[in-house]
C-alpha cells in the first residue's frame, strides 16, 4: 500500500501516521520527494483502515498496490487446489469438470431421466436448481425441501454427485443432512456475507458464483469470507457480468478465467447458459471456456426445454449436449487436460 | 405482451399456445400480418411463463409492454403513498425527509453526541450501522446487537426515528425486539429473495436500496417482493450505480429518481454519500436530488471523520451537514415541499 | 508516477531505468522496500511513456499520481476559465447559460420563431443541428450548408450566438465563414482526434461533449487536445454515460460536474436532453444541474415535437421552456449565480 | 415495428398516422385489444421516423422487432460473405485468418524483420499502425505517411497483404496510393459517420472494430453505413468493451461473435491484444475466439515488447505467436476450419 501525502504537510502529521500504521502491524518506507511524500506500507495491509486513512485531510490519495485477499491469493498459496468431493471427484488441476441438469428440478421423473443420460454421457456432477432465486416472486420458486430430495435420489442412483444452490443460511442443515456434494452460492448472493459466513463453517465445497457486477477483486474477496471461516473448498464460477449491451442476458467474460488463474489458485468453472440466455450459444462458449484455460463447465439440459418451468431458452437439449461433450473430448487433450 | 409468432408456423401449434394462454387468465388478440403474426395478450400476464413462451421453437419474441409488478406500479395505485413512521413522522407526500447520522455505531457517546445535533439542526430519523456489509472479511464488522441498542436509546432520548441496516432474517426479531422504525435492505442484498420475504412479513417500514447494478424495473420487483407478503411500507433508496467511471465509488442516477416516481407510487430518497464516496460532492448532489424530486435524502455525519471506523472519507462533518440543512430549507419551498 | 519494481530485480535494470527517466526530465526517488522498490517520479510526467516502462519485465505496477493533463488541469490553472463569445456573452464564472433550440434545424420559419422565442426568454445561446451524426444511413441528417444559413440568420436577427455540430474537419471553413460562435464537437466525435487537432488550431469556442463511455480522465485529454493546439476556449458539456440501465437513453451524471470542477477549471454546462431521451425528464434535471453546479445546460426545445425531423421525444416545447427559465430564475441566486 | 396506442385513442387519430405510415411504404395490421390498440407495420420499416412516432401524445411505446439494417442483415442475404483481398487471399468462409504484426510502425529494420518472421509463420495479413490514435496529445503519434510506406514495402516484400488504420477521410487518398489491402476504422471512429461515408464510396475491404461502448445493432449500423454507400467489403473485428472490470483494459465479448454470425453474413475477426491489454492474455484467447466461431484473429506481435513505442505490454513476442500459429492449426480441423 502507497500513501500519497499533500505538499506542504507538517512533519508529525505524517509521524503520528507513520506510528499508528506501525501498531497496525506493517512496516513504512518513506520517500520524500520535492512536492509530495510517498508512505510505503510493506507487510500484511489487510487489515489496515484504507477508510480512515483516506478521510485524513493531509492525505491525497491511497494506492492498494497488494490484493486485500490472502487465503485466496495465489501470492500466499502457489499451487493449484484440488477440490476432492465425497465421492472422490476432483475439481480443478488437470481434471475438467463437467456439471449439467435442468434449471429447476421439476419431477422424479424428469430427474431420473436426465440423470441417466448425464451418467452415460459423462457429466461428472449433476446440476439442478430446488429453492430458485426469481425476480419476480410471482415466477415458480422451485420445488423447495421435496426437489432437493428429488436430485439427490436421482443422482445417487447414478452415482453422480450434485451441486444445488442455497438461498439462505437457515436451510444449510437440509442441505447437509441431504449430503449435497456441492453447496452453490447463486450471483445475487455473492455478497450475502452472512451466507458467505455460514458456509465458511461447513467443510463442504461451495461453488462461488460471481455476483452480476463484481469486480474479480470483489469476487475473490467473497472467496476470502468462506476460506476465513476455514473452508478452504471453493469453486469459482464465471456466469457473465452486467454491461450495457442487450443482446445477450449478460456478457461473458472468459477473461476472468485467466485473471482468476493468475490471481488465485482456486478452481474455476464457467456458465455459458446463463452468462447468455440463448440455447445456440452454449455450446460454442462452452468449448471457448474451456481453451481459455477453464476446468470446467456448468450448463443447463432439460429434456424438453419449452417444458421447462423456468429458463428453458437457454437450456440445451440432451442430443445438444452429448454432442457438446463429443466436441470437448477432442480438445482436452489439445489443451493438456483430462475429461 | 405481444408474442411474435415466426412465418410459416402452423394454424394448430398457435391455437395451442392461445388455448394455453387463455387458461393462465389473460385474453389472446391476433394479428395476422404478411410474414409474421402478432399474439396481444390482454389482462394481468405477472403470472405467464414468459421463458417457457420464448423457448418454443415457433415463437420469435416475446415483447412485455406492462411492467411485470402490479402493488408497486402507479398504474394500479395512482396516489402516492406516504409511510408513517411509529412517531407519526411522513415519509412521501409534500414532506421532505432527511435521515442523518454515522455510518457504524461505535460509541455511546458518539451517538448521543450527533443525535442531539441531529435534533437539533432538523434531522427527521437518525440512521447508524450496526451489522454492516464489508467487501473484506479483515474490516470491521459492526458493534451488531449492543450497537443496535446504543443507537436506539441515543436516538430514542431525542425523540428521532432510527433507520438501520438488516442482514439476514434470523434478527428481524432483535429489530422488532428493538423497534427500529425503518429496517434498511442494502444494495447488496436487493435480490436476497428470502429477506425480501421475511420483511414483507412484518409491517415495519423498509428502506429498500437500489443494487449495484439494479435496474429500475428490478428495483421494483425487489419491492414487490416486499409488498407481495402484505407490507405496503416500503420506501426506495437511489444511491448510485456501477459503471465504467471510477472518479466516483459509484455513479449518482438522479433520472432514477423520475422514472421511480413515473413507474410507481413509493417515496423515494437519495444516498449521496454512498453513491460517490467522496465527502466533498455529499452537499451539492444531496441539494441536486431534492431538486430533481426526491422525497429526502439520506447522508452520513460524523463528528470525526477521519476517525470514522468506516466510510470515513465520505461522511460529512456536523457544521457541513449545518449549512446543508440550511440550504435545503431555501429550496424546499421553491420545489413546492415542506422540510 | 510510481513505478512499482518486482521483488528480487538486479540493481542494474533499475539503475538503467533510472537513468532513462531522468533524460525524460523527471526526478526519480527511490524507495526500497523488504519486498518491493518503488521509485517515485517528479516533475512532469505526462510525456513518459508509460506502455514502455508497463512492458519491461521487472516491473510490476505502474501507477499514475498526477493527471495526465495539463492545460485542462485546474492544478496548472486555479482560476475558473470565462469564454468569451464574439457578442461579448460570458460562459462560466459567475454566469449561468442557457443555450436551447431544436434538434435538427429545419424551416427558415422554425428557426424564425423558435429564435424570436429563446430571446424573449432569455436563453444566451441558440442551438440547432445542420450537420446530424445518425446511427442510421436511412435517417434525416441535416440540411448541411444550407441548415446552417438558416440557422445563422435566424439567431442573428434576433442577435443571439449560435452553437452547432461540426463532424468533419473539412467543413470548418464553412462554419469559420458563417461565424458560428461556438462549435461542437458531438459525444461520438470526442475522440476524433484529427477533428480535436483541427478545431484547436483555431480560436474559436469548442463545447466538448463527453463520449458515450468517456471517463473524465479521457474527456478532459480531449480537452488537452484542443488546448495543445493553441486554443483555450473550451466549454465542457455532460450528456448522459452509457450505463446497463434502458429506462433512460443514456444516464445522465451529475457527479461529473463537481469532478470536472475540481480536476478543471474550464466551464461545464449539462444537456439533458440528449441525457435522457425523455421530454419530461429534462426541466427536473436541468434544475438539478444548475445546483449541481453546472455553468448551464443545454436544451432541446422544438415548437412543435411530434413533427420534428429528429429526436422529438426529447425536445421539451416553448411553454416548458419557459416555465424553466422561470425556475431557473428562482434557483440562481440561492447558488450564487446570475441568469 | 409495433407501435402501441394509448387506451381510449380516438379512432381519428390512429387513422390518421395509419394513412401517414402507409404513405411511407409499410402495411399496417390492426389489433384492437381491450386496453390497449397495436400497429403492426410491415414491410420496410428502416425508413420509418421512429422518434417522431415516440414523440405522438396518444402513442405509448414503439417496438422494433426487425433489424434496421438491410444490406449488413443476414436475413436479406443468407450465405457467408468472402472477402477477396488484391492477392486473392480470402477472409471468411470456411477459411481463419491470422492478421500480426506491431502496434506501430517504428523502423525499416523492424518492419523487415517481422515481416519475414509473420510470412514464415503463416500469417496471412500484415498489421502496423501508421496513424495512431492516442488518448494523450503527448503520446508518439504514429509515423504518418512515412510509416505507411515502411509496413507495406516491408509487406509487399514477403507478399503479404497490409491492414492499418486510418483515422481521417482526408488522407484516404494516400491509403489508395499506397495500395493498402484492408482499411481499418478504429474503435474510436466506429460512428465518424463522415468516415464511415468515404471509405463507403471506394471498394476496398474495411476492417470495422467495435465501438467502445458500441451495442451490436450499433456496430451492424455502422457496417450498413459502409454498405449503403456500394461497398459491400466489411470485416468486423470485435476489440472488447467497456465495462465496469478494470483488471482488463476492456471486456472481450466472445458472444459478439456468435451474435454478429447469426445476425449478419459478415466475417468478424478478433482482437485480444486490445481487448485485454496484457501480452499473457493473448494467446489463450485468440484460441478461444476461434472456437466460438470467429473467422480469424488480429494479434499485436512485437520483436522487442519492451521497445515498443505504443501498447508494448499487450504485444507478444515472434516466439509466443510462433505458438500460438502452432495450437490454431491444431484447433482448426477440430473447428471445421482452415488455416
Amino acid at each position: 500500500m502507497i500513501i500519497v501525502i499533500k505538499e506542504g504537510t507538517e512533519a508529525e502529521k505524517m509521524e503520528a501516521l507513520q506510528e499508528e500504521l506501525r501498531t497496525q502491524g506493517v512496516e513504512v518506507d518513506v520517500s520524500r520527494g520535492k512536492r509530495k511524500t510517498l508512505l510505503g506500507l510493506i507487510g500484511n495491509t489487510s487489515r489496515i483502515n484504507q477508510s480512515h486513512v483516506k478521510s485524513l485531510d493531509f492525505v491525497e490519495q491511497v494506492i492498494r498496490i497488494d490484493e486485500p485477499y490472502t487465503r485466496a491469493s495465489r501470492a500466499f498459496h502457489p499451487e493449484d487446489t484440488v477440490v476432492t468431493l465425497a465421492n472422490g471427484t476432483q475439481i480443478g488441476g488437470k481434471k475438467l469438470t463437467v456439471m449439467a441438469g435442468p434449471c429447476s428440478v421439476e419431477t422424479p421423473e424428469q430427474m431420473t431421466t436426465l440423470a441417466a443420460h448425464m451418467r452415460k454421457t459423462g457429466a461428472a456432477v449433476m446440476r439442478g436448481g430446488a429453492f430458485k432465486p426469481r425476480t419476480s416472486p410471482y415466477s415458480f420458486q422451485g420445488l423447495k425441501e421435496t426437489g432437493l430430495e428429488m436430485l439427490c435420489r436421482a443422482a445417487r442412483k447414478e452415482k453422480l454427485p450434485v451441486v444445488t444452490e442455497i438461498m439462505s443460511a437457515d436451510k444449510l442443515d437440509v442441505f447437509l443432512q441431504q449430503e449435497v456434494d456441492i453447496i452453490q452460492i447463486g450471483a445475487r448472493n455473492m455478497q450475502n456475507f452472512e451466507l458467505l459466513r455460514a458456509v465458511g463453517k461447513t467443510r463442504k465445497p461451495i461453488l462461488l458464483k460471481r455476483g452480476l457486477s463484481a469486480t474479480i477483486e470483489e469476487w475473490l474477496m467473497a472467496a476470502e469470507y468462506i476460506m476465513a471461516g476455514g473452508n478452504p473448498n471453493v469453486i469459482l464460477c464465471e456466469r457473465g457480468i452486467r454491461t450495457y449491451e442487450t443482446y445477450t442476458r449478460n456478457t461473458l467474460d472468459l477473461s476472468a478465467v485467466l485473471a482468476v488463474k493468475r490471481q488465485s489458485h482456486l478452481p474455476i468453472i464457467v456458465d455459458p447458459s446463463h452468462a447468455t440466455g440463448k440455447r445456440w450459444m452454449v455450446p460454442a462458449l462452452a468449448k471457448a471456456a474451456i481453451v481459455a484455460g477453464a476446468d470446467g463447465i456448468m450448463v443447463e439440459v432439460h429434456n424438453n426445454p419449452s417444458e421447462a418451468l423456468c429458463d428453458g431458452e437457454e437450456s440445451i437439449t440432451p442430443d445438444m449436449f452429448d454432442e457438446l461433450m463429443q466436441s470437448l473430448r477432442q480438445l482436452a487433450p489439445i489443451c493438456g487436460r483430462e475429461l
